[in-house]
């Protein structure tokens, strides 16, 4: 298949690879493994995990759970405060399979009373020290009073205390990474230890994609849900969670200007396509992308000097050296590697896998 | 209809009164109003400009200039260096209206000989300090370059220069503005004096939304093409370009928690819904909105200091006061006001108007 815009590539073998090496992990480990699909948003790469053994899966929306749904999974784990205005979609879909909701205040649980038609798994969100959603790790009094809600409602099932140490993602350093995933699972394990005789089958469910990826330790924890792990990206890489060649996505997008002036490479690929996520780059300034030029129809790896330093809504602006402006011309296709693959997968809506088919991902919204 | 998720309200009101300003600003200036369409990508919307007289449009895209065409309309321009490697779409949609194209260099120009099958307008596309793609206004020689290509081609019909001041989004003030805007007509008006007896019937293409919006002076420039304004947003509200009232696109969003320990409200509205496009607030820190909230049913304002300050691919964090943390409950509905309409719009697939009709956009890509 020609690309004539920008497509995002998927290669299939390394993405086959990330789930496979995540999925003998948690063998490994004897975790259950639960990825999230935020990221791939898609029945068809979603299929890919079956041949690892997954059963289990999270997702971010209750949207999300019933496309899911639709595409023969049973398991799933809605990893979001639950929104209770979508009672009537959570009716729908837990009729259909077995749904966990998550909560993480007594007031959305209250909310639900008389609404269920079904029972639902909950879990009670914690938070470790990312402080973005979750009662914290030691707030018993509030965890008790989560927990009474929850125990007057005869549809809500308590599973399990869910949490996610999204603060792994500002680490610079590996080391940084496994000081986060050791003190969340120490606090977690806590918690099991204080509520395992009340409830003998409470699951902890940890996991994010750096913890996860650099880590060999796990103790502490029941069920693990990374889920960028599987195209990773950029910021992974930063991180340390991944190389370069673990990122199984890209974007190919058309040159379309050159500005010899200034050195600059102008593409068809934009914030609608890349989403406006940046890292800093070693000269200090955002970048949005690397750059993957093809000289003799051989891909070479442009270096973090040369990068995609400004995005429009549907411009990308790419500053090369004056080799490197000097072998590429307008038509020619570029590929950028993500910053944030979640984002730009979701932004573009479809992928062309290195099998060369086209395979769809769900709706917006 | 009742709001259960992130939905992106359009008031209607608002939106023509937009459109009617700017369309009787490009009347009292008889300036040619070529509204730029890929803000709000929706035919619907579109049709509302019809009854200002407006019959000439500018896209960003091939794709959306397909969308459109299939809406009707018949003469477009679509505003972006072409790509070339989508010359059959080109053929496909010039069969059917007439289309503008945009060159700013010889060798995409070079690359459609002998590919076209239909006549197709040309502008060329000049930068006045953006620089983000075009040939400077004074690089004659270069200029000359693609005039020559362009008439070696039997179906290029040269209209004119094109330019956008894209430069005035980064002002901070209304007279920085009207400065990059005047600076722009004179270098516009003296690149048409010196071409004007070869090309009589040239057309000079300007108008960016800041420059048409806080301008009255637009000597030297024969046509506008202002987008944002349709919507307007809070980076133009902070450029002097509109007040808050004239924004006419809020994104609804459930409150799902409460962190009483930092003051902070979580909505179900992230990065996937606004995008992650962001201003500089008062504190120095990133506003990704402003937000409104309903007290006894009265829509109230909130200040800068209570805004948006964190985004992540379906969470937002709202940063309040104490008396508003108490205000407001999980399960509440507050409106938030995007950073940049243009990429939330896009990112949102689709409106509810305040005439609670649902109204669809151009599907992804």
């Amino acid at each position: 298949m020609e690309i004539t815009q920008p497509t995002l590539v998927l290669n299939k073998t390394v993405c086959l690879r990330n789930i496979e090496l995540m999925s003998e992990k948690a063998k490994r480990h004897g975790l259950i493994f639960r990825p999230h699909f935020k990221t791939h948003q898609s029945i068809e790469v979603g299929n890919w995990f079956r041949n690892f053994g997954v059963e289990k899966i999270t997702v971010s929306s209750v949207q999300m759970a019933h496309y899911f749904v639709k595409g023969g999974w049973n398991d799933i784990t809605i990893a979001f405060p639950f929104n209770t205005l979508q009672h009537a979609q959570l009716n729908e879909i837990a009729a259909l399979a077995n749904i966990n909701i998550v909560f993480d205040n007594h007031v959305g649980a209250e909310q639900l009373k008389n609404k269920l038609k079904n029972e639902v798994g909950v879990f009670i969100k914690i938070t470790t020290g990312f402080k973005r959603v979750g009662i914290a790790h030691n707030a018993f009094s509030e965890i008790d009073r989560l927990l009474d809600t929850i125990s007057l409602n005869p549809n809500f099932k308590f599973k399990g205390f869910i949490t996610h140490a999204g603060h792994t993602y500002q680490s610079k350093s590996k080391n940084e990474v496994q000081n986060i995933h050791f003190d969340q699972l120490k606090k977690m394990e806590a918690l099991k230890e204080r509520y395992r005789n009340k409830y003998p089958d409470l699951v902890i469910s940890t996991g994010d994609t750096p913890g996860c990826s650099v880590s060999e330790y796990f103790k502490g924890t029941d069920e693990i849900r990374p889920g960028n792990f599987v195209f990773y990206d950029l910021m992974q890489q930063q991180i340390g969670s991944c190389n370069i060649d673990d990122i199984a996505v890209r974007l190919h997008c058309p040159i379309i200007s050159k500005q010899s002036y200034q050195n600059e490479i102008v593409i068809y690929g934009g914030a609608i396509h890349l989403s406006k996520d940046w890292i800093t780059n070693i000269d200090g300034k955002p970048l949005y992308g690397r750059v993957v030029i093809r000289k003799n129809n051989e891909p070479i790896l442009l270096n973090t000097n040369e990068y995609l330093c400004r995005l429009s809504q549907e411009h990308g602006v790419i500053k090369v050296s004056p080799n490197t402006f000097n072998a590429v011309e307008v038509g020619d296709i570029v590929e950028i590697i993500p910053v944030h693959s979640c984002l730009t997968a979701h932004a573009m809506g479809r992928y062309l896998t290195t099998k060369e088919a086209t395979i769809s991902m769900m709706e917006r919204f």
